[in-house]
């Protein structure tokens, strides 16, 4: 990518938000909807562009959006569109600084196009990075939270022109707390905005390169469908990925707990994998796999369960008896990887005290 | 009372909180360990001055304070001591206003108290007057909302150091949604401070001398109480109330029920009503009593409960089987009797529909 990054283009919403629901590993919300607002936008003569990391100034103000609900597939969706333009812009206000380029919360699912629409609406360029690599459900899973973004002041915004402003919050996990409470009295959507962060810190601790990777992998997935190749070979090529493991789905488990939407897939093998049994834990997103009792990925690394015939990704409440899958796995970045980092998203702190993280990588070369 | 208003000493603090349990209608909140917390600072120094409304300059900003929490009683209370402060600062601080004065959002119960703290921490006078001339409990039921106050920016903080500011919200109804939630987010004890008022609007639709009539009606409770008369009929007499029923708690339903302490308390008539019964429905506060079915008064009227010897206002989640009581009534301020405010306190808003508002005033005359 150039220095100064390149103008997102109008035809590129379909691969990017593609790509995304692929990254979302089941989760993160259909980014079908913000798509239409984000092309709606475009059409009207909006101009985004993605720059990449290196193109922040230090001294810069960088705006983290991404929209917010009930942990509840589906929910995540923007219902207006100006949500998170308008928390950016209260969170402007209460900080008294002014940012120069938008960045994603998370690249997986609807949140990697709510950047753009606000960047979109400011003028401003949005940063070919995210603060997750995937999808994860909670506001403490960011790279910026784990790395010490300062928690206030935070700002939600709803359709219906509430702005509520988190002034002072005194942890992550209090912002968490009072963003999550505010979002479900909204109602349907949320655009959620945090403290404007420096461009340095952002430099540092944003996952880099994201948008451009949602990107690559959803024109990899529409390629393949038009010359009619197998997507999933294709998918795990683009993305790096490995094929984990592919059968039917025997056994689907689902609860709303806390919140959230808890429970797991039991699939039994086809193909190479006959006879043996894979279980994935999910909570919205998909947490861990297991094939034949063995934990093989565990979170924070990327599991993704891909329709067997069209490559397309199966969100987690798509999942349905009879299913054919195939379950893919890609490495997180590094930054989701450190001690610092699996405190907050590695499988212990997903309700996994029996699990310790092993990365996907080492055991690949451990083999 | 003197123009310039008088001096709040230490020793009215518990008279005041004697009468502002007694307005409190049996909700509120028990204004104990705000008295304390007042006390303390008054012996290290701090003045607070009672003002009348006619002190307030008319382009002045008035700041509206109290405590929120989960609406059963006793999460009312304040932990730290600065909360309302803290929420009056941040509403300044976003208003981009500096206030001169701190009125109570309801003179009943721990609320009475809260304004005095914040206007002491802040060097500032408070108001001889609230938005309720009672308790009620949610925000939309002061005369301030009632009559048109700005809804927005409010704030509310805890005593961990969290502070959220509601910046822009739509209506009433949304400020007392977003800030019950967070209230209850918050855990027990959060101040709440509402958009800063212009003193003519205050002196307009504030309650007037509310302060001073719950002053003087603790000070008649503590009178009879050294010379051993009959407290009741000191506080009849005293607060221009009535009598209306005095008999035995014979019956006591209590359920929680969206959020609400509701319920009702029989009552088997004793004395000169021997033989007859009567009922109290309960929402926090007491709501409505019928004397053998006929309903004789109803919110916003005040009906209060007290312990036939000694006097003392029974609470609502203190009443029990077997106590003895005498129920007394007194006529609401008339800024709560006017359509517009009945939308919101009158019986029908408290959820009964079959009942239409004949204050008690009325009611007297017409016999």
């Amino acid at each position: 990518m150039p220095a100064e990054g390149y103008l997102l283009r109008e035809e590129d919403l379909l691969p990017l938000s593609i790509g995304a629901a692929l990254l979302g590993t089941g989760g993160g919300g259909n980014p079908y909807i913000g798509m239409l607002r984000a092309r709606e936008l475009m059409r009207k003569g909006a101009q985004v562009r993605v720059i990449p990391l290196e193109a922040l100034a230090e001294d810069s103000w960088v705006a983290e959006v991404g929209g917010i609900g009930a942990p509840v597939v589906g929910v995540e969706k923007i219902e207006e569109g100006g949500e998170c333009y308008r928390a950016m812009r209260a969170v402007e206000e209460t900080a008294g600084v002014k940012v120069s380029a938008v960045i994603s919360a998370e690249i997986g699912g609807a949140n990697s196009i709510e950047p753009i629409i606000a960047a979109a609406m400011a003028g401003l360029p949005v940063v070919d990075g995210d603060g997750m690599g995937r999808a994860f459900p909670e506001v403490q899973m960011t790279t910026y939270m784990i790395y010490g973004a300062p928690v206030s002041p935070a700002a939600i915004a709803d359709e219906k022109g509430n702005v509520v402003v988190f002034k002072d919050v005194i942890d992550m996990f209090w912002l968490e707390r009072f963003a999550r409470d505010t979002a479900v009295a909204m109602g349907a959507g949320a655009g959620f905005a945090t403290a404007p962060m420096r461009g340095d810190f952002v430099r540092r601790t944003a996952i880099p390169g994201t948008v451009s990777q949602a990107l690559e992998i959803g024109r990899t997935v529409l390629d393949a469908r038009a010359k009619r190749q197998n997507v999933v070979e294709r998918v795990i090529e683009s993305a790096g990925a490995k094929l984990f493991f592919t059968g039917k789905i025997v056994d689907i488990r689902r609860e709303l707990k806390g919140g959230f939407a808890r429970g797991h897939a039991i699939i039994a093998g086809t193909g190479d994998w006959t006879g043996a049994e894979a279980r994935i834990a999910i909570q919205n997103e998909n947490l861990v796999l297991w094939i034949d009792e063995r934990p093989v990925i565990m979170v924070p690394d990327l599991i993704m369960n891909l329709e067997i015939d069209t490559g397309e990704p199966i969100t987690t409440e798509m999942l349905r008896y009879g299913q054919r899958v195939a379950v893919i796995g890609l490495p997180v970045h590094d930054l989701m990887k450190t001690p610092r980092a699996l405190e907050i998203v590695g499988p212990k702190a997903f309700g996994f005290p029996e699990l310790t993280f092993e990365p996907l990588v080492t055991r690949e070369i451990a083999r």
